[in-house]
């Protein structure tokens, strides 16, 4: 099959590879109907994480079941399916208590490299969820968003106790971001402040249902926030970069009392304990537990309430994922999907 | 009046002060019946928090109302009256939302040094809570701890979301620790763990509720939490101590999806991103807002359902000041009251 390898900081090429099979008997094989390109991709992309020989990419995924090992008895060959970054069991203590991402079983589907034609998925059962019919073109956009960057938008509201009666800001405007105010939007959230110094994505932060947008960033971005709530700080602050500013723009424009939702894969942050000790803000996040979400997110797309997909401002042929990775580390575009 | 200074670090002396008096017309003047030494007077006293000039010490107190300001119209001369460290106004949003110690007109009480015959306290309207009636003298230590040490462990233990149902580990055998295992205990947590190398002290702990005492600290301390708790960590851990390897000992002592609620007045702490990130704990703590719990305290001494005052293993006139401080510092005494 072909699929996509990053073999050096900016050198992404698809190739043949093997096809996936299965390996254990809970294991599923499915053929991809979308895949796309992540935020976090970039971060080896960009040569800031260590890259470990040539690597298979991608872990966002949705398609059709080809394939299951004899113990799989949730999904079955034909249906079409939706999966998280990390294989869970389902039924361990940690996943019940919703938290499938530190499952005592875990796998990363990314091992496989999910940008490509084929892709394994251990613990099928666990892991894969299935629409309830074969959806429409237009709807896999959005399913294939609830893979990863709608259910960690999602968390991060979610993390960030984003409710009603309450103001929440959104510190980066990446995919994630964008989809943390329509998250914030549909768990009734009453003020939405969008951080964003771009003009296409403050559109579609509008359009997601942010009531305000921030274009000043650090200092005076946190000022900013501060005049918009009384002096105070939001209630609820989800933070989807990963980076030190970020983690104190959004520490710092959160009152005391309220939470931070973070949710952009940290790099090279050390948070300060005094300022975090007096800043009395609730701080929670970590790689989201998009399967917790995924039937409800799956409901939501179904249902036509949300449309997540609109993030994919750039479609191309898995062939050209190079010009994908491109477009999204020069801020060309928001998030590449790829057809494969 | 006599009160106690800090010069130097080592150098504590009970001297002449000025007599307090109100100030503004919403401050109240209080007769202290009882003060103490905390574990964060220990900071200055040991020299690893900058000193600047001598300073009145002290931010614990219960004592009888002399005297109030004309604005002031919940307490009255004559009545027992608690307070916590900050005094806060307890009417602003923050104060509401239940985080008194971030009021936005807060002041310190300690800037007067409650280690002292008198003591001023600013907003005394939102600051005190009266008692149903003069106390007799064997509640007294009870309601001094619930002035701080015991609103600390409570908060921890809030913060921790202690409960039915949940294993509480408890990092720190201090007063605030021993504490957080009394409130973990009376929010009914099933298992409450705690540790601690000594033996007065995990005796005491016992007593307050800890159904398992851990000596082990560090990486084997971790080991042993994992072993009580099926591999996974405590649900809940309260961190009563304040340094980066106390921190980090409530942070990997914790399960996925669990809470840590850190009260120790933290101290060179940096906290590693990655590692928080992908620990999928929640982190909440910081000054404790004792106003919030003072009046359920209360009741809960007044009925004699708890005796938190047991933490004060030491009583000496506050003349005696500096042998309070040397018996903490040594690690001789769990907590020392002063007697006015």
């Amino acid at each position: 099959m072909r699929g996509a390898v990053l073999h050096a900081p900016g050198d992404v090429r698809v190739e043949e590879r093997d096809d996936p099979r299965i390996l254990v008997p809970t294991d599923a094989v499915i053929r991809l109907s979308a895949t796309c390109v992540c935020g976090s991709d970039l971060w080896p992309y960009r040569g800031i994480e260590k890259l470990d020989g040539p690597s298979p990419m991608g872990h966002e995924y949705v398609g059709v079941v080809e394939e299951v090992g004899s113990d799989v008895a949730n999904v079955r060959p034909g249906q079409f399916v939706i999966g998280s970054f990390f294989a869970s069991d389902n039924t361990c203590e940690i996943c019940r208590a919703g938290y499938q991402t530190s499952c005592i079983h875990r796998e990363p589907v990314g091992a496989g490299g999910a940008q490509a034609e084929y892709l394994r998925v251990p613990l099928a059962d666990g892991t894969l969820v299935a629409t309830p019919d074969l959806p429409p073109q237009e709807l896999v956009p959005s399913l294939l968003a609830a893979s990863d960057v709608l259910g960690t938008g999602w968390f991060g509201a979610v993390a960030a106790e984003a409710g009603p009666g309450k103001t929440v800001a959104v510190v980066g405007d990446g995919a994630v971001g964008l989809l943390g105010v329509l998250a914030a939007r549909q768990l009734g959230a009453e003020r939405i402040i969008a951080m964003s110094r771009h003009e296409s994505r403050q559109s579609l932060a509008t359009d997601f249902g942010a009531t305000d947008i921030v274009a000043e960033r650090g200092d005076e971005g946190i000022a900013r926030i501060k005049d918009l709530t009384d002096g105070l700080g939001a209630h609820s602050v989800i933070e989807a970069v990963g980076t030190q500013e970020s983690m104190m723009q959004a520490i710092r424009s959160t009152r005391p009392g309220g939470h931070v939702g973070y949710v952009g894969v940290a790099h090279d942050v050390a948070l300060p304990g005094d300022e975090l000790f007096f800043s009395h803000v609730h701080l929670h996040g970590g790689p989201a537990p998009v399967r917790r979400f995924l039937p409800d997110l799956i409901d939501l797309i179904w249902n036509r309430t949300i449309d997540p997909g609109r993030v994919f401002d750039l479609t191309l042929p898995l062939e050209q994922a190079a010009e994908g990775y491109r477009a999204m580390d020069e801020r060309r575009a928001i998030k590449a999907l790829l057809q494969p």
